[in-house]
Parts: C-alpha cells; structure tokens; sequence
C-alpha cells in the first residue's frame, strides 16, 4: 500500500471519527439539539460507534486513527504498520500527517452538521467542550495520569489481540472504547488520542463561531503527552509477555 | 431474482423498519405509553435495530429500504442491485415503489399498535414527530446540509464495505445507523432516507387520528433533496478510492 | 433427541428466561434496589439478555422458550421442531409444558432472589408488574392487536432466518426482542409469549408476597390469544414467500 | 502453559477487570466526574465491558479472573483449567493468587485514576461502594442467597457453553455479566466473584483515601459464601445434563 493511500485512509477514518465523535458531544450540550440533556452513556456509544465506522473506513492501512497507536506499534517493534506498510521515521509521519489532518477536517465537517446550534449556544465552556477535551478537576499531574492509564489500556489489548485497530475488528475496538469512557473518562473526558484533542481544538480557534471564548492551550500538551507516554509503555510491556 | 420478489422484499423490509422505528418514537412520546419520556438514546437504538430487523427480511433483495442507498448504489456504477438483479431505469422504480409503499405501510401498523395512544395524545406536533422528522431550529439549507452530511456518511461505509446493506450484514448497518442518529441526528432528527420519511408524513395525512394538525409539507422536501444529494456525493466519491 | 430432554432444556431456558426478565423489573421497580428508576431502556437490554442466555441454554431443544414459537414452527409447516425432533401432538404438548413449567420456577427464583424487596414495597400493582404483563390503557381489543402485531414480527423474523431461535442465534433473537420491546411495547409491556406471561401470573398468585393484591385475571388472556393468532398468521404468511 | 504464565495472564486479566470495574462505579458516584449521576444501564454495561477486555486479556489461561470460575470447572469435573493447565491442588491456587493480586492491583490503579476525585469525595459509603459490594437491604442470609443465584447463572452458562470463559467467547461472557446485573444485581449489587469483591476491599483498608471510613468487614464473607456455594451448585448440575 503506498503512502499516499495510507495518508487518505487514515484522514477519511479519523475523518468521520471526528465528525460523529464532536456530533455526538453537539447533540448532547448543544441548544436545542434533539439529544440535549442524554447522559453520560449516550456520549460513550457515541464515541465507541465513531470509532466503528472510523476502523471500517481505514481499514486497508490498518485504521491507527491515533497517534499513540502508530507510536505504541513503534514501541512494541512490530514489523509493519499495516500489510505491506512498513515502519519507518517517513510513515511514521504520514500516519501523523493523515491523523491529525483527518481530526481537524472531521471537527470542520461536525460544525457545519450543527452550525445553527453551535451560532444559538451561548456558554463558550461547553461549545469548547464539544471539540475538545477538559479536566473535571484542574491538576495536571494526574491528568496526565489518567490519560496515560486509559490509553495505556487502549494500546495494550489492541497490539496484544489484533497488532492493529483493523486486525482486532471494528466491533471489538468499539467496545473497547466504549469500555474505557465508561470506566476511565470521568476525570479527563478521555482523549486518549494526541489527534482527536488537538485536530478540532486547532479547527475550534480558527472557525467562526460566535461567542466561543479560548481554546484553552493551556491544557492542550496533557491530552499529548499522557497518551504518548502511555502507549510507549503499552508497546515495551507487549514485548514482554 | 425477478423484479415482483424484489418489490414484496422492500417492502416487508422497509415495512418492518418503519413499523419499528414509528413505534419507537410513539413509545417514547405518546400519552401512557410505557416508554415514555425515555431519551434519545432509546430512540437511537430503537431504529438501529428496526434496520437491523428490516435488514434480514429484505436479505435477498439486498435490503436497500432507502431510495438513497438505490440511487447511491447507481451513482457508485454498481453492476447489479442485488445478486442477480440488474440496474436499469424499471429496477430502479421497483426499489423506490418498493421502499415507499413499505415506508407508508409499515407506518400504519406502528399506528394500529399505538391506536389508543394516539387517540389520548394532545399535541398535534408531537404526533407528526412520531411520523416523520423535522428541524431543531428551522434553516432549510442548513437542514439540508446537515441531512447530507448523514445520508454521506451512511451511503459511503456501506457502498464501500458491502456494496448493499444487507453485504455488509444487519448488525453492521445497524451499528452504523445508531452512531449517526447519536452524532447527527440532533439537527434534523436523522431521516437520511427518503421513503422513511415522505411515507409516514403521507400515512400521517390519511389516517383518521383525532386531533393531528398539519403534515408540515414545507419542510417535506428537505428529508428528500439531502439524503438524495449526499447518496449521489458518496457514490461518486468511491469510485475515486 | 428425546422429549424427556426436550422438555427439561425448555424447563432450563424458560426458567432462565423469566429468572432474568422478572428479575429486570424488579431491580426497577421494587423499593431500595439499586437499579430503582433506571429506565425503559434497561427493561429492554435486560428482557434481550435474559432471551440471550436463555437461547444458549435450551439450545439443544432449539430454544423455543415460547408457546407463539412451537405453534409458530407447526403452522408454517416446517419439517421439525429441533433436530431429531418432530411435530406431533404430543412433541407440541412437551414444549408447552416446559415452556410452562419454566416460566412458573423462573419467577419463584426470581421472587427469591428479591425477597427482601418484596417485602417491603407498598405497591400491590408494581408487585404485580414484576411479574406478568398489563396493559398502559386498558382496551382489549386493541391490546390483543399490540400483542398481535409484535408477536407476529418475532415469529415471522425468526421463521424465514432461522427456523428456530437457536438457529437464528442467541445475539440475533435477543436483539430482535430488544426491538420489539423498544418499539411495539408500550401500550402492553410486550408479552409476546403466553408462558412468560401466564407462568409469572401463577407464581404471584400462589407466592407468599406481603400485600400482593390481585392477579388481575381478567387481563390474562389477553397476552394468550394475541401472541397466538399473531404467531399463526407469521406461520402461514411465511409459508406464501 | 506454564503455571507462572497462567499466574500473570490471570493477574493482568484481572487486574483491567477490576481497574475498568472500579473506574465505572467510581466515574458515575465521585464528586466532579463527567458520568456523575448516570444511572444502573452504564453501571452494567461499564462492568459487561470490563469482563470483555479482562477475557481477551488472560485468553490464554482461560480467562477465569473469578475464583467462582476456577472452582465451579472443579466442580464440573472438566479434564483442565485451560488447554495445557491440569486440574490440581497447586494450579488451583495458582488461578486464586493471580485473581485476588490482580483485583487488588487493578482497584489500585483505579483509584490512581480517579484520585483527585476520591480526595473531593465527602461520602464514606459511596467510596467503599466504587471498591466494593454491599446490600441494598442488609439480610445477611437472604443476601447470600441472592449471590448464590447470580453465580449460578454465570457458572453453569459459562460451563455448558464453552468451559472457560474464554471458549464462550469475549462478548458473550461480557453479555452474560450485563444480564446478571441488569436482572439480579439489585439487592446486593453483584459481585458474583470473591476476588472481585475482597481484593478491591482489601485495597480500600490500605491505601490513604482521606475520609475513607471503614471497609465493612462484617459482610466481606457473603460474596465470598454466596458465590462458590452457587459455583459448586453449577459444577455438580453440569455434570446431571
């Protein structure tokens, strides 16, 4: 598979695992929205459905749609990317490129879906909440830590059962998670995805959306560096057992 | 497959989707109905697995239930529409004969099911809505966009991962519908399907129901001309990739 | 396989049927559980499951589980009711007694499970609920409609894929009784199997519940002859496509 | 296998069931969390889910993760613990170490997770209730028997339709466990697994949670009691059919 169709694989499945993951965040807080008001449960299928489609949708160059999965295989010195991508600082890159391209693209395409809600909500704290993610309680630290620990979960069960999120099955990465929102998303919202947080915190500051108030960069580096660092550990651990 | 077995097959299967997914709503709307005020997330689920019911009657007509899923498949230069059924301007009708009698029928029994609680219902805009959908805040281009972008996203995952709903199987589609419901249905309310949406508004126009108020005609022409648009987009696009 | 085996799989799967199905309802509605005011969504799930392991645990007897099933199965014409068993009148009885008998011991050990709970809820009619089924507003007539119409869509479903519902599988026969019971159950609370009603029915009225109230007879045929002529209409129509 | 491997397949696998168990109890009951105030449905559905990823995670010991488990296959007279694993005294303590370490280890980092949260958390009951079970009315007796009943249903699904549960498959034992809770988790909450229930205990008694209160030992034996009586009850029915 050449690199250029690994870059447009892997921007259609982050894609439109941006657009339905913001969508469902919209429907949620959004003014008037149809799905206001739905709890906690509703966001987490809504995610874990996101990355069911995503998987489907790049599934031919293994559907990373993280960085901290390609980083996690990296670590965990798999032979290849993806059947017949092999590992190198060049698709590295690519991968990287077509992730966080495809977030910022998605989150775009999820504001137009929602662009009257978005011009009638006037908290700018939820209109950021439905590109990115935030702490319930601001210590950073220990956000770093849940996130390392939930995408250490993420990262581990994927390249020990499938290598890649398409080897495990679009279902079973789905339900993962499903899984770790629900048990692991209270603190931090769960980014566990360096390109999911910072994709449409980029498209939250450059669109012109009325009222929205800042991006909050200061928290922008813990939904990167938790995450990384998590699936370093996830990758060196799975060479071990 | 003859064209007469295809027409019964739509219409079983969209009659089930519609009977399911009216009844879904009318459950959670309607006076004394047992659901009643359960959330979005019921209705979400409700019609993911009336697709999923719908899918397996229609199994062998390939189970479009959608006119957007028929003139996608033509948009995408499919050869058939169906083992063994052959795309031309005559098949083509059947489907959309198929899928709208289907839609309206189905639409009926979910009423006779319902009988006593719409007889009890006083508001004449909840009752529409348990037919078909309408706008969050009324925009009609952006209501327009917003039913494109769905309709996009359902056509493409499915052309590109099993040609028809049923290639790509009932739990599978099922799965993809809920997450768009969930992610983009807050907007508009998700038809992304013609026939499920113009055959219930014409079912809500005939049936003798105390107290209905209008079919809302002006906004009838939205839930066609979007998911139309994005069908035809999404063929196109994956003869590209 | 003989009818002594059959009739002890179908004591097995309908007892574990009404085990988990009683079982939901009570952890909704009776005092101090902990599932207390969760809402119509979990009755839902928990009504699927229940089917679910029911399906894996009379599978050898082909988990029928269900009187509108057996009769189902013999007016459609089929060739057996499970492998290596045929329809006779006397097979037909066995599956009825099962069914039966499963039922009644489901909600005993369901009622054992939640002793304490019943105990000490006030409400003789929520007590009642847990148990067997009863109409949203009372009409008869169109109670026996409801029943009809969603005992005809599992019969009909689980004729033309599967035969049984052991051979449609446990995950596929569950969410399609996730879906009728989102969908078609809010006016009656979804019988659509005279044993899961009648056999509860019995069980609350010889049960020593404190304060129990009635059983509510009058309504008893009503889940009876519903699920029956709708089971029957699903045989022959399945035998005309 | 080796027995030191089944020990960490089982440590680890254990390890994610308890730190994704803990993290939905802890996520829907803390103070600030983003689930806050969900309801029973993620409960069930964050604990079906933390069985899925714990299953795939220890697959190759047999996924136990429950000394009811262990001890139900002894019961049953099954020839191994796992392919490769004979039944004996000291393999049987190896499967009991490896499930209460990991359950201790994984509520530990659970609350690693959600630590700042357990800090701002006034409620001593409600902390020890992310940890681990009590009785929503306190009938020791009647308490044990409704853990009695639960396990049973575990067990003897489990050994009759696949002996481990890893050979009944990551998602059926996933939805095996949301329908226990869903139906039979209301008066005590389901443990249905003494590791699941003292490990997490036992991690409550030490570790530095401010305002922590007491860990309830007075009812610590009933899910230990109540679930190998039903285990041994399994095992020995499954031998009968």
């Amino acid at each position: 598979m050449s690199l250029v169709s690994v870059f447009f694989s892997e921007v259609l499945g982050t894609g439109l695992l941006l657009l339905l993951g913001v969508g469902v965040v919209a429907n949620v807080l959004l003014t008037d929205s149809k799905g206001r008001g739905a709890d906690w449960l509703l966001i987490n299928f809504g995610w874990g459905l996101a990355v069911f489609v995503g998987v489907y949708a790049a599934y031919r160059s293994g559907a990373h749609l993280n960085p901290a999965v390609t980083v996690g295989l990296w670590a965990s010195g798999a032979d290849e990317y993806a059947p017949g991508v092999d590992i190198t600082i060049g698709s590295t890159l690519v991968y990287f490129a077509g992730e966080f391209v495809g977030a910022f693209l998605g989150a775009v395409v999820a504001w137009l879906a929602y662009r009257e809600h978005y011009a009638a909500h006037p908290d700018p704290g939820e209109i950021l909440g439905t590109f990115s993610t935030g702490p319930a309680i601001r210590a950073l630290p220990w956000n770093v830590v849940t996130e390392l620990i939930g995408t250490f979960v993420l990262v581990y069960v994927i390249l020990k059962f499938g290598n890649t999120p398409s080897q495990i099955g679009p279902l079973a990465v789905a339900l993962l998670v499903v899984s770790i929102g629900a048990s692991l998303g209270g603190p931090t919202g769960y980014a566990i995805n360096p390109a999911r947080d910072l994709g449409p915190r980029i498209a939250h500051a450059v669109l012109p959306i009325r009222g929205k108030g800042g991006s909050d960069w200061g928290y922008s580096w813990v939904p990167v560096v938790g995450p990384i660092v998590g699936a370093v550990l996830a990758g060196l651990l799975s060479r071990v057992f």
